[in-house]
């Protein structure tokens, strides 16, 4: 379901680029804690501080799955793939800010979807005729993904046909499917760990050569790798979650852009160029593994718990209600996904469209109008209003 | 298109158990008529009488069209099966409760769908890795079951864009669609009973060995049977419909829900068990010929059918007009159906993810406010107003 | 993408028919500027006329394709294809009838998705059992179906979320959306005409014998004939279009269901014709690309330079905002055009089936309340406003 597949040689060379980035951390620390310095330059700065942190925290914890064994492994590596995210949302979930929460499990859906897997078949496919994947493990993945919609859609639906006169039973529905959906993903690791997993072993497994294996790191060193990562991580996402708003503000972008577009991009910088490298070397399957995968362990997995967490360290209980057009962009991501997915085989063109698709979704939440739905809610009322005369 | 497999030792055991619900038709009588109990035990004991005696129709019909030949009898299952859930929709058609007719024609569909073959696939799946079945016809099931919800959800959007303001054009734009919808469901016949018949027979028609036929009952025995059957769920689907409103009120149920969930699981119960035996024999063909099938009569005969009725034999003339809600989970239901059976495989954990989607639909339909859709309509409106202000 | 099959033999005898529809184009002339006929006869008597010259301009652009060689000859069929069409639609910009060309947009997408390839694909499974074609190919075209639906989707939910706050937020976003949908398009022509274009030869190439290229009209004539053809069907489309409002008036017919349903299917005659012959003589890729090829001409290349062009010589700038049941029926389109498509094979129930949705969707547009999605909204919104109370 996540990155099973290291691909340890270009990762090194991609490691480089990352490394350097960590400079980014330091700096953003002295202009937080020391120089003061505007919100719009702290946010820039701490957002590629988290970019090689993220990449450390993945790397390291596939280290420690390896060493592991197979079975906690593939545990391991599905419930801290997307780790940076999770960070990043429950430091905006303490600070109540629920839109740019929503929005960056929005963004992550559709990012990894539209973004990662369409810039990999592009890629991949620029080299490649016709690049082939299973098609029962992503047909799986494209019903999980059905399900995630569902997931999201109910909600939102039910709250346009309530409006605000239920909030008690909205809360308890969003609870109940957030159950729902969490008891649906532990199943799915079964499906993927256990009863069905030679499906995801692919290409991936028969490549790596006994003999790589002695060049592993200690374990110790991984596991320190995976703390300091994850502390760097949460002071980045203080820094940049802090100064989101103002930033915003100040370029005229709404927080639901900044949640889909900005922080879902940086949170899954690392899977970005990973399904790339996959796509290139023409492992289509291990490509569309990170990128479906991740979607799904987001809407399954993170969203769920950021909803339970909700209860105990944010100022009121999440519900799962998305905006409007959130849902419509999630919807339409696993249409074209799971039509894409659906022969087995990509090519260019369709890695050429599902980026076309992010684009235009992308245009759309950044003319969409500023403060959230229920400014939108108040402009359509206005405007029923204004009609109804 | 519907149970065209007998598959007769199974059915006998489960026939058994069958039998023994029998008990509660003299009980329901008893008390509707003799001691006049409280309507939710009426409704209770009236809802389990209807499983036994629709299990009991079901098996007439296709004894007797065992007798009468191939096409005829392809044409009395296509009609009669799903007789026991016309009777119930036809008492709640007279009595004018078209919140309950409709809500029970959603539930048919997305329970057969979602809940019926959902199960089959996974108590199949945990038998058998991969199961498999006849891609062409599950293609031409699952686009009829899109053709279902386009003849679904166009009345309600329509009813969206027009509000009150054009009742005369509904009701007509509701009769001619039912129009169509009844022409397809023909011409669907011709296909499945003419002119591509070598689909439909699969693994079912290879099974029975010539000898079985002898110990088929006599064809007076069947048709007796069947009109016995059909008197005692008229019955209890009075009993049914009458203790409704009072067993939803009491228990805090919205009428929806009832029909949705309630109404819909007690008179498909015989596909349920037929369905899921023949999945647990790796029969997929002919799970997924009942699931789909009786969805697809129930959407493109029944629906018409009650639509047409309703102009002799209701107080008014009904429309097509689902809730908003009922379109969402129609929609959303054939839309994975499509997913699943486009690969011509299933597993348990696409059997799974099934009903992980009927869960979520049944608890959206349980918060649903009470009142059905013209509540929600005024609290939308007081909520749109409230926020105008 | 275009018709890129003559198929010779057929197409005359058709053409004899064509030819004889030709007498309407000088009727016509006689009807508006002699004897000042009454709108609707030379609405009636125009739009026959346009059927032979559209018919015309294909065939020029087809036979000076073929001698100007592969590359430019692809150019020219994905440029032209729609020649027709795109006169009609720009002759209506300039009176400023937006919501008439819109609905030829919406009309020419869903027609010939469902009307054109629905009715090949029946004609073509009475003949043949079962029809195959190239998934690959279909894949790519549905998928660019789904990126048009897309682009329609976005601007109304959009829309439908701001109400009518913020009109230079929505022209931004249209204009963006058609640079998005243009780049598309030209990178599809690149896919079909360049890297994968042995994807699309199909059995069409093999066909024509070498000798078969001698009896090509000269390339003068060729061109003489495609220069008069868009003369008359300019005039034509001047006649139709003046005449358009006052027909629907007379006739009780919005200007939508005249756009959606009349100019669609006379601007698209000729298709209709190639594409079913196509489908009789078991050519299925050829019919599907010209079914499909043209829907998606018309989506990414068509609405967008009419967006383009209304900057220039409409009354003021056009938007992409269709009608919620211009999008519902576009989306509904896709959805089951992707699904009849996936399995790359096709039979008279499936052709049935989406000639059935076309009537239902014809059906909805005719009783759809006149005057445009201004006066429903109205409409609804007085229905709220009396929910209210």
């Amino acid at each position: 379901m996540a990155t099973t597949t290291t691909g340890k040689r270009p990762l090194l060379s991609a490691g480089n680029l990352m490394n350097a980035l960590l400079v980014f951390v330091p700096v953003a620390m002295l202009m937080e804690w020391v120089f003061h310095s505007p919100p719009m330059w702290i946010f820039v700065i701490s957002c590629l501080g988290v970019i090689p942190l993220a990449g450390m925290m993945g790397h390291a914890t596939e280290e420690i799955a390896e060493r592991v064994g197979e079975g906690v492994g593939g545990l391991l590596n599905a419930t801290f793939g997307n780790a940076a995210e999770l960070i990043i949302a429950i430091v905006a979930l303490r600070a109540g800010l629920f839109d740019l929460v929503k929005a960056s499990i929005t963004g992550s859906i559709i990012g990894n979807v539209l973004l990662v897997f369409g810039l990999s078949a592009m890629v991949g496919g620029f080299k490649f005729e016709t690049q082939r994947f299973n098609r029962t493990a992503a047909g799986v993945g494209t019903t999980l993904l059905v399900l995630s919609a569902v997931g999201l859609v109910v909600p939102a639906v039910f709250h346009s046909i309530v409006g605000n006169s239920a909030p008690g039973a909205e809360r308890n529905l969003s609870l109940e499917i957030a159950v729902v959906l969490m008891a649906t993903y532990i199943a799915s690791l079964f499906f993927t760990l256990r009863t069905h997993k030679h499906l995801y072993m692919g290409d991936a497994g028969a490549e790596e050569p006994e003999g790589a294996y002695v060049d592993h790191a200690p374990l110790g060193r991984s596991i320190g790798m995976l703390v300091l990562a994850t502390i760097g991580v949460a002071v980045m996402a203080e820094f940049l979650v802090g100064a989101a708003e103002a930033t915003a503000e100040m370029l005229g972008w709404s927080e639901i852009f900044v949640g889909v577009i900005v922080v879902a991009i940086i949170g899954n910088a690392a899977e970005h160029s990973t399904a790339i490298i996959m796509a290139a070397k023409n492992k289509m399957d291990a490509a569309i593994n990170i990128a479906v995968g991740s979607s799904i362990q987001v809407a399954l997995f993170v969203a769920p718990l950021l909803l339970f967490l909700s209860y105990f360290i944010a100022p009121r209980p999440m519900d799962l209600i998305f905006t409007p057009f959130e849902v419509l962009a999630v919807g339409v991501c696993v249409g074209i996904m799971a039509l894409v997915a659906s022969d087995g085989e990509t090519n260019w063109m369709e890695g050429l469209q599902l980026l076309a698709v992010y684009i235009i979704l992308g245009i759309a939440f950044y003319f969409l109008p500023h403060g959230g739905p229920e400014a939108a809610e108040a402009a359509t009322a206005v405007g029923a209003a204004a009609g109804g005369h």
